[in-house]
């Protein structure tokens, strides 16, 4: 175990499959959570959301509890991970945002100067965000020790996409414009949002959670060389900061095959696969001694259950029993996915993982 | 020079640099083109457009020649590539298709059945698109032998989910639903436009084309394994087919860099690379006996000239003087990309080149 790995085994579900595979330990079964496994797939929540808005819930602590628990109610998920949405921290210091449905986040006054960064406060979570540690609380009573809590935040590349656009974008120019055109600023802007990021992340930690994730959903629109330059050293302080905390923590982004090589060393215990790479080149690439989420493309749960089963073997084929695997889809569950098909894959996962370590365990008693 | 490099030197631009860098010859300098650098980004050629269509315009070889030789009267671009769409064949062969600005193609009746498979017939390029023949061959004639005639077409995936999808799509959850649960379907689609594909492509290089490009734009969509079943097939058929014509060819995409380790194998002579992995890096994997055509952010056109010389000079840099290296934007110009840095990205990459070159030659020279 090296030193980038020392977890400490104290929080409540530091003894769940979930945690000690995280922690690159040998487990009995590959444990398996979905990305927006609490939403619009289930009915129940399609239900909640008549009534309330997502901010609301993520608001109300028993709501948004519930939310998230709804999933497990349901499939022997490993870990549940917050309801919550990336830029609820942002809501909280008083940036005029909305969350619209079949959008994503819509900012009204765009941050485009040293004006609007300057008005990006820090975050105190216990005055700002008391609902989000509230609700990791109730989380960990429902399901320690068994099951992990997973908290999560935005990373500061993809909160300064939104914040700059204006909304999702699909070609980040004037993102990309501010970067080239103003280091400075941008530097002084992801240097508030990582910030924002680490209190977010660490106030879940004290609160409860086992581990986090760090979203940067966006960070693939970057080139290697601009990734090295206006991303990673703000994502390497909040590893750094966070690190102290003691729990595994997972690092996500789509299209990120170009930067893989970069973000293993920026900190993260576990990275995050997208789909348009195999885990197991990926793994090498990254290094065995760090763990890896991921990674089935989530169109496969819109083929038939064989088609879906045969893409789900393959990536724990290609895992091959090495401890420190999670798996999961390669970015989050579509809101139109058919709920049945997710709820097999989770029973396959457990079942087909389950095979293949007594597979190897009797193929390991037979050999001489 | 492999076997896979046999390129006749008949094409009246073969002894362009262009075509030189291509066959991995040593240049004096390194050829530059962007993709859709004849288009919005122009005045001259928004002026056409207030007149005529898109479409209007590629079935006019007067016009078209000169929209596609517009950008090098501006600028001492080192090839020209057609003005055309990818779906212009589909259009020929009575797809009911319209290209939207600001969309893209948008096709009336999707495809998603065997009946729309079997309405997809074969194109006969000099009965269904004389049009398109007849502007490589003007074209042929204003530019040769100094500058180099680029054709192109776009590759079966992307034309595949244009027609499944019916419009350009963030997910390709209905194009992978067919490919998932109907591959007999799937590969049927693929092989008619596989078909339509190469009868296009043929047809410029006969009339004068000295080098082809296949854009895949989408492919990236997939993962290495579903690109292996079900797209891996057709491409090699379409660079098997070609191959006998004897000229340069590219393929194309976004989002490949978990796909490089296949399509290197797939018959083109030149990868094109889009700039979400560094150019040496990638090359390296391709191997050597290739080419590649890259990789700059088309983004890097929205930022100060020192911030787009910097970036364009590292592209340069990890070519490192390399035969074989055509330069280019790792995807389209944006519409809104400021014309004044375009042009001056083209002189910088022909100066910058010769420096580098002659450095090396100094280098050389001075060494024991």
């Amino acid at each position: 175990m090296t030193a980038r790995f020392v977890a400490k085994r104290s929080s409540g579900g530091a003894e769940s499959v979930f945690c000690r595979a995280a922690r690159r330990e040998r487990v009995e079964r590959t444990p398996v959570w979905f990305m927006r496994q609490a939403g619009r797939v289930l009915p129940e929540y399609r239900a909640v959301r008549e009534r309330f808005s997502l901010v609301e819930i993520c608001r109300r602590p028993d709501l948004c509890a519930e939310v998230t628990l709804q999933p497990l109610r349901r499939m022997p998920l490993d870990a549940a991970v917050l309801f919550s949405d990336i830029v609820l921290p942002l809501i909280a210091i008083g940036v005029d945002v909305e969350i619209v449905d079949g959008v994503g986040p819509v900012v009204r006054d765009a941050v485009r100067d040293a004006a609007g960064v300057r008005r990006l406060r820090a975050v105190e979570p216990n005055e700002d965000l008391p609902y989000l540690t509230e609700t990791i609380r109730l989380l960990a009573r429902e399901l320690h020790p068994q099951r992990a809590v997973l908290g999560f935040a935005g990373a500061p590349f993809t909160l300064a996409s939104y914040l700059i656009e204006g909304r999702a974008s699909r070609h980040f120019l004037r993102t990309k414009q501010m970067l080239y055109a103003n280091p400075a600023l941008w530097h002084e802007l992801m240097s508030r949002l990582t910030s924002i990021t680490v209190a977010t992340l660490r106030a879940q930690v004290r609160a409860g959670a086992d581990a986090v994730q760090l979203f940067d959903s966006w960070v693939g629109a970057l080139g290697p060389a601009d990734y090295a330059e206006f991303v990673q050293p703000h994502v390497r302080r909040i590893f750094a900061e966070l690190a102290p905390e003691g729990v595994p923590m997972v690092h996500f982004g789509v299209h990120t095959a170009g930067l893989l090589d970069l973000m293993k060393d920026d900190g993260a215990t576990i990275i995050g696969l997208d789909w348009h790479l195999l885990l197991d080149e990926a793994w090498e690439r990254i290094g065995h001694d760090l763990g890896v989420q991921g990674n089935l493309d989530p169109a496969a749960l819109f083929g038939p259950p064989n088609a879906l089963e045969r893409r789900a073997a393959d990536v724990l084929a290609r895992a091959a029993n090495r401890p420190g695997h999670i798996f999961n889809l390669g970015h989050g569950l579509h809101p139109e996915t058919p709920l049945a098909n997710v709820m097999h894959l989770v029973d396959f996962v457990h079942n087909e993982s389950t095979r293949l370590r007594s597979a190897a365990a009797t193929a390991a008693f037979a050999s001489p």
